[in-house]
């Protein structure tokens, strides 16, 4: 087995790609390869947003202490944010409590990211907790957030369409 | 809500970033942030193998048409290679039918690559069906390889134990 002549392209970059991986680190994101850590960083850095541990119960915080649920989406494949694999009211009363960040992606690149309150979360809690009632409390997989509801509730904090996001941080 | 300081580190190490996911695209790879995309990269440069679409049924090729199923593990945080999800006799048919690659990694630095032909890995595959048949038939939950199954009966073919990746590809 041969190395493809790609490999020197890759050999070259890498050294960039350790030092994205040490600022993660610093972050708390052990590895930016898996679960979108690479995303959640630039998503957290942009808005100032302290990574929390995974087994905590939300995904992020910000200075004053607020916690939020953090949701990333790429639309070059779809265009409704995913939640969670097994999702019941336990679950759902955590929700309640913090406000929703969603960023959308083209591939890696950030396009916008949104804020939810709870309040204009509530449409959704109150489905979800109706289903899960009328499944006889079965956990539901991975309900969706279509993204026009995002963008037609949600406060945009951040926006980079059409252009690099490092062109769009400082305007 | 503000930037943190480091989103200017971000920013600057970004295009390289970039050019790591244009790379990645280039073979078959659209996210190098998710599911260990850019593990997989790597992987498949150094030994010259083609990222094969996730829906077909393995995951990479190689220039003679062998197929390969490819896992990942970080010893950072375990030292088992996990598998599948749902296995089950159908699954294991088409494990018998390829060799495996197994790449061990700290964080996102790569440390071995190890290749166990099907006769090495039928104990694992025995196992399995045992275990569906005298479970009744329901699938397995994601049964793992040890490491040090996979470092005494496989065959090693790169290793960058104790030095960046980049210096030993040469070597």
């Amino acid at each position: 087995m041969k190395p493809h002549p790609d490999a020197e392209l890759l050999k070259h970059l890498f050294p960039s790609i350790r030092r994205y991986q040490e600022l993660a680190a610093k972050h708390g994101i052990p590895d930016i390869f898996q679960d979108n850590g690479g995303k959640i960083l630039q998503v957290c850095l942009i808005l100032g947003l302290t990574v929390l541990p995974s087994r905590e119960g939300n995904d992020a915080r910000d200075q004053h202490g607020n916690e939020y649920e953090l949701k990333t989406v790429n639309l070059s494949r779809t265009s409704q944010f995913t939640t969670h694999h097994h999702l019941n009211p336990v679950i759902i009363v955590k929700y309640r409590l913090v406000s929703w960040i969603f960023a959308t992606y083209e591939g890696i690149e950030l396009r916008e990211i949104y804020r939810l309150t709870p309040a204009k979360m509530s449409y959704w809690f109150e489905r979800w907790e109706r289903k899960w009632h009328a499944d006889g409390g079965k956990d539901i997989n991975n309900p969706k957030v279509p993204l026009a509801y995002v963008q037609t509730h949600g406060e945009l904090l951040h926006s980079a369409v059409g252009q690099p996001f490092e062109k769009s941080l400082n305007d």
